[in-house]
């Protein structure tokens, strides 16, 4: 069987590491691929634990017991974040994506494999300690974030549908106001989707009103799910009263001025 | 300014490529971010070449010119792809899933980030030298494979609607005739989701008579857009005439036998 150098070996757990964060690997795991004795994955591990710290790229950390092993738990530094999120607003305030109505086009961004998988690291970085069980959103354009943050926190995703689909099964369905429109509106979600009592982090592109995300609350009630967080991309200035109180978002939209073509667009300094 | 080991730097390396495959970093870049000589980076990435071809984990290619760079271009080796499809074919396979009407419930591993961020690792192999410029998928349940695919391939997603919606802007629409129902359904797309003459490759979860696939085709002509793959997870084996003749899928379902709580679905062995 193939022998591997400590470099080949290095990079090669720092792949496995970044491709599942938050995923808790087995000694012996790598000591099967890598035909290494223990003794020397642990040195391996060593210096990536040196590594991911000195470079900021969070902590690799060794669990011990009979479910123990490895995980790696990326964060961003500061530099990143506020890097990330001043681009973001510089995407987002752009004239040319004035939409007639006082609208922005933001669908490309928040469809960006680019966008929502550094966005995702944010939201993931201070949920990572909260054992979460699965996020959830609702159709269509959270899901990319939402399942990159998913991915993140290494948990499945559900997806809340507007419409009962056939190949849902049976659903649990409720009816809700939407915030800003005070129209009556329904989601609906597979029974099969979220398990009893499960620990459930909500994430979504957008909050104006804040009625999907009370809905998407109720509807959790409904399975029997604790909502331990919810995080919008963007949340509007206004209304300042929203639905839901508890909710964190990345950026807050202040203004769109349709006649001077401006977008007041800017980071949201809680989140550090 | 802070030196790094070598070890430290093969590391990083990796990660910075894993998290983007098929984007091409500039040699300058490296050496700006690990404060060290073109010529060291060189011989780090000669390591990682090394390392990633005797792991079977793609390739690392290096590209001159003024636009070069390093680019990593990753695949899946074959007991990986055979091993994946395996493992999709017993969970999707399993007799709970089956919902009256002999339908599957298939939701949680389409959404899944597990399989979603792998099974896209599978399609991405087959279009990285095909200079694709966008990614294209039909809400909603194709979204997840088809953002992975879009990350793997470095490029752009766009999400074709069912209707048209105010934070679209101005949009392309479409009727069309779906394969299996013959219902007459519209997508539409925003004209800014896709520049004029990208290429295209269009990925969606499911495909029976194959009505969605041809809408998507025929939307992308109006868009002035050449479709270069048309790639799905799972194509029905009945009807063999579908709309599109040229789509590839990984998996066939042959038979969803609901008395017998029977499910028989493989492998397309044509994949490799």
């Amino acid at each position: 069987m193939k022998k591997y150098r400590r470099n080949q070996r290095v990079g090669a757990l720092m792949k496995i590491f970044t491709e599942r964060p938050n995923h808790i690997f087995s000694y012996n795991y790598f000591s099967e691929l890598f035909n290494a004795a223990k003794s020397t994955i642990s040195e391996d591990i060593v210096i990536l634990k040196g590594l991911v710290t000195e470079l900021e790229f969070g902590k690799i950390e060794t669990i011990s017991g009979a479910s123990g092993g490895v995980i790696y738990i990326p964060s961003l530094n500061d530099k990143e974040t506020s890097g990330l999120l001043n681009e973001l607003c510089n995407a987002f305030s752009n004239p040319s994506r004035i939409i007639p109505g006082g609208y922005i086009y933001m669908t490309d961004i928040f469809n960006s494999p680019y966008y929502s998988s550094r966005i995702s690291k944010i939201i993931a970085s201070q949920y990572s300690n909260k054992e979460v069980d699965i996020v959830v959103t609702v159709e269509t354009k959270g899901i990319p974030t939402a399942l990159m943050t998913a991915k993140e926190l290494d948990v499945p995703l559900a997806v809340i549908r507007r419409n009962t689909k056939v190949t849902e099964g049976s659903t649990l369905s409720i009816n809700y106001v939407s915030g800003s429109t005070k129209k009556i509106e329904s989601m609906t979600l597979s029974r099969r989707a979220i398990k009893e009592a499960s620990k459930v982090l909500i994430v979504d592109d957008f909050m104006k009103g804040g009625g999907t995300a009370k809905g998407v609350k109720d509807l959790m009630a409904e399975f029997n799910a604790e909502v331990v967080g919810t995080y919008v991309v963007i949340a509007t200035k206004e209304p300042e009263n929203k639905l839901v109180k508890d909710y964190n978002s990345l950026l807050i939209l202040e203004e769109v001025d349709e006649e001077n073509k401006q977008i007041l667009i800017y980071p949201n300094l809680k989140i550090k």
